[in-house]
């Protein structure tokens, strides 16, 4: 990577990645103007992450990843970091407060580390081949359950207009798109009033009605 | 909780729990000194994690469970993120430069939501049971493999001594439990030649030293 001002961060995306789709809001929240490069995860030669290229800046084979200040990043969650860190313009996504911080980032794991790695496309394509479609279906069921139980239940100790009392922070971008795929694959969302209640909030900021699926480049195309 | 000053922070922990030993490490590094709560995760009756009164600490049944400052935090991540931000003592965990603070939370990342979530003891009981042995390695494999091999990527331009330059970070609180368990399902370590040669520079601190499975009072109980 050269050391000449980058001028525009590039976003790595695809319409559907909840990881993705939590970048989109914090980049529009910071008030962030980048350009975004579709990544076809579904294509028909079984997704262009595996791509030799896409490979070589994430081994890991995953959306989203972030190319700005000269640097690639991965991982949804220190990207939001690094942005709310070196970026002063927009929302801030971190509260100063230690302990208001701490339970933004505990929501945003149970989500990251304890839900979404369970209902990865390329997880769910390998339980659906070896336990076939009513096991998947009960797999989802219980991981999601079980994680948005576990939100629920925080959210009684910090939930004031969104997650953790009345500024928007991290765990309102993991929330989000968690929630939209748990809808998707037919988790009852009334179960959850509180999540339900923030979701209903957020509907109504432009930041994250800007980084929906049906409005990024690449939604229809596919 | 009441607010009086509480004397010690609890730390319910299990020995063989990956990231109850990453918030050990912390700990340690910190000079904090803690009471631990042994939750025996493979009790004859199924798991203490799943007790009511468990429940009610942590609905998602898990440990590590920290109780400081009169709070109760899950997550080891957050955990250790807390730790470090209210407590000067020890070492820095999360460096100032924002770039090596990035880049050690990314490590970091692939490792707690990349590995850690697919070689869970309950999930592993639930592959083995619907999927069988053959496939329960075949999934252990590929998962570990994958983040691994995503780690050992990474560390081709951070590492110094330790994952990210030459101070110990978060990153490496989460690479020694996660090499402890790779080897416990029969990963070769010797493929990925920088993460053992940060795993030997690691053995040699007291800290990561005091922290290990059979150093815990839980340890052969069960």
């Amino acid at each position: 990577m050269n050391q000449t001002k980058q001028a525009k961060p590039i976003l790595w995306s695809f319409y559907l990645s909840s990881c993705s789709w939590r970048v989109r809001i914090a980049l529009n929240l910071k008030n962030i103007d980048y350009e975004y490069k579709a990544v076809d995860l579904l294509s028909k030669k079984g997704g262009d992450q595996f791509n030799k290229e896409f490979t070589k800046l994430n081994p890991k084979q995953e959306v989203p990843i972030l190319l700005i200040d000269n640097i690639i990043f991965t991982q949804s969650i220190p990207i939001i970091e690094y942005l709310d860190s070196t970026r002063k313009t927009g929302l801030k996504l971190l509260s100063d407060d230690v302990v208001k911080r701490a339970r933004s980032r505990i929501i945003a794991e149970v989500i990251n580390s304890g839900i979404q790695p369970y209902q990865n496309a390329n997880v769910i394509k390998r339980i659906n081949k070896e336990m076939g479609k009513e096991k998947r279906i009960e797999w989802l069921n219980f991981y999601l359950n079980k994680g948005l139980t576990t939100v629920e239940t925080l959210l009684k100790d910090t939930k004031g207009r969104y997650c953790v009392g009345d500024e928007i922070s991290l765990a309102d971008l993991c929330l989000v798109p968690q929630v939209f795929a748990a809808k998707r694959y037919k988790i009852d969302i009334g179960n959850f009033p509180l999540i339900n209640s923030i979701i209903l909030e957020l509907d109504n900021v432009s930041a994250f009605h800007k980084a929906l699926p049906e409005n990024q480049p690449d939604f229809l195309k596919i």
